[in-house]
């Protein structure tokens, strides 16, 4: 590992799970960590005020979007991600893979990398290892992350093996190109670059042999982090839970695990007791501006009429902006009205209890009970609160 | 006059203009005011708290919205136009009239009032004086207007002559209609109704004597507060200032003065040197969501090239959030990715220049010095930054 780019400490462990601290050049974050998405330099409809207030203490951004528009050379004119996102916390940026896969309009990859078509402007773009590196060094995120390929969740063997390989291969030319330039930020804006952490993906799909062996290849690297990448992309939660079974024993237990797009509070709980420790999701986000909150009594859909006179906040027990401010029923209104201010509002109530579920999560590996809240926790909050008893 | 529900407290003058406190059953405003517009219960894309750290201090709900989504008795449900607004400071509403003519599809106006097909469901909506009163009282916003009728600026006489008579006959059983409530809101949530102030609206177009006529009866009404209408409607500037010249003989000095629909910077300041104290217009709001800045060097428009690699702030001396936190460069990618932190962003900024610029406009009053610093600022205020220095 080259130099305190990063640091995690562990201060609480409870079975496999870890509860401590992510040290980074813009600060901490307690883990296990939720990271909300700003994707093109933003968490959609929020300030960086907002996401302070609503609990957040580290969050991703996209480097696909930021690599398009405005550009990760503009991006670094403007103070690098931190300066475009008015966020001094700590930041992960992706390698843009993910979204090459699942966004750009046509795509070839080969061994040195993969070419795109915008879904802006439609000019065909390059992405390599070292593209990806180079990129995010513009950006400057404290976290930043190897290029590697994905495969769906119906690919086959022959597939998720090659992307096995693949994505080893490239982890390899992604370090080079980080330690080149001392593993810190290029600021095209006449700061001083700062360290900035790489970290290496697990591929595998579901198959154990091949997660066991992409683990052997990119733990040789001795990165300062590692990620479980290629999950959630569809197949069956039971799946997903035997790859993670495997993890705490597969990667390094004094690095950080990073497990890509997770996402669901179950899914994130039964990652957590698996040994995970850091996790981004657009559910947060994506549902505040579609008029479901989540709440510790289950989910709402606000724009059911059955809030349309209710003076209750959306959870009496939450100390968010929201619910400190608004009732369901003015929520539902502004959903009812198209007023940009009823995502906003919803976004920073998700926020907020994505950030709680975390806090609470972290309390109970430090009280040694997790397992036991985690059941009670999940039956709570995937229960339907439009259809029965939410009232108070 | 019936009660203090309000009064308007004038602490210095400088010429005709006058500058004051208005104090309401919810707080006070610092006169002249600029009131932003809460359309349908919301200053679109910005929060209670924003509206506050922006330097607002009062602000506008249109009733015309309100009654027909949610609908008035939901509102007073819902703790009233402040409850639903989230916003414990001064508010005043409309009495719809106005957005009758300008949104409604299909209207048929009588001495009764007028009736309207409503642009959300194509329901037929009645709106009678008596029903803008009733209406405005379970909305129960501070400041309440009488129902008028706003003949557009290609208006003959005859058609303004029949407009200040209709409107000066609905004042009398507006008056009716809230003295029968005691001058107070309803409320429909358990809550007791509160003071509020019925405001008479001068019509007559650009006629002077017709002006004089709208004046007289509605100044023999004596209500607390009076209000100029029928002006920014297209209608010659020239002649718009006319008609204010003759407002500070016509209308008593010691109730407030609400000059409708005002608007830009340059028609506010030559409004208060003729002796207006209270103001309201999208302009701010409206302009920020569609990339317009206001600075006191000039208006920028923020899709504009030119500001895409730019790392200084809107404006080098504002503190609004805004400038705080984010350059030109940034704010120009948000607006070109199309995000929803874009129009918040310049909403914020737009609404502290409003607020500064009142705040400017007292001091000038307190100072004596208004006339002499208005057409500085006017200068100023209309450059266009886009094609000349506003680098710093």
């Amino acid at each position: 590992m080259s130099g305190p780019m990063i640091s995690l400490t562990i201060q609480h462990r409870c079975g496999k799970a870890r509860a401590g601290t992510l040290v980074t050049a813009h600060g901490e974050a307690a883990t296990p960590a939720f990271m909300p998405v700003g994707t093109a330099g933003t968490v959609k409809g929020v300030t960086p005020e907002q996401l302070r207030g609503a609990g957040v203490q580290i969050v991703l951004a996209n480097t696909y979007h930021l690599m398009l528009r405005p550009g990760a050379q503009t991006v670094s004119r403007l103070g690098g991600v931190h300066g475009v996102m008015g966020w001094p916390g700590p930041i992960l940026t992706d390698s843009g893979g993910y979204q090459v896969f699942s966004l750009a309009a046509r795509r070839t990859i080969d061994d040195e990398g993969v070419t795109f078509q915008s879904h802006i402007d439609g000019s065909m773009v390059g992405l390599t290892p070292g593209r990806a590196i180079e990129t995010q060094q513009l950006l400057g995120a404290d976290v930043i992350m190897q290029l590697d390929e994905c495969p769906p969740a119906e690919a086959g063997r022959e597939q998720v093996a090659a992307a096995v390989r693949r994505s080893a291969d490239w982890a390899v030319v992604c370090k080079q190109a980080w330690q080149e330039a001392d593993g810190r930020s290029r600021r095209l804006d006449g700061q001083t670059g700062l360290p900035q952490a790489l970290f290496a993906i697990q591929q595998g799909g579901v198959h154990l042999d091949l997660r066991a062996q992409s683990a052997r290849r990119i733990v040789e690297l001795d990165l300062p982090g590692y990620a479980v990448g290629g999950l959630s992309v569809g197949e069956d939660r039971g799946a997903m839970y035997e790859v993670l079974d495997g993890m705490d024993e597969l990667l390094p237990a004094d690095r950080p695990r990073y497990l890509m797009g997770v996402g669901e509070p179950r899914d994130i709980l039964a990652a957590v007791l698996r040994g995970a420790d850091m996790f981004d999701c657009v559910l947060p986000t994506r549902n505040g501006r579609n008029a479901q909150a989540f709440t510790w009594q289950g989910r709402m859909r606000l724009r059911n009429a059955r809030w349309a006179e209710d003076p209750l906040p959306l959870d009496q027990r939450c100390d968010c902006y929201t619910c400190g401010h608004f009732s369901r029923g003015v929520l539902r209104h502004l959903f009812m009205a198209s007023e940009m201010l009823g995502p906003t509002l919803l976004t920073i109530h998700n926020l907020h209890f994505f950030a709680s579920f975390m806090a609470a999560i972290r309390r109970g590996i430090a009280a040694g009970d997790l397992e036991a809240k985690a059941r009670q926790w999940t039956d709570a909050i995937y229960a339907q609160a439009d259809d029965a008893g939410a009232e108070g």
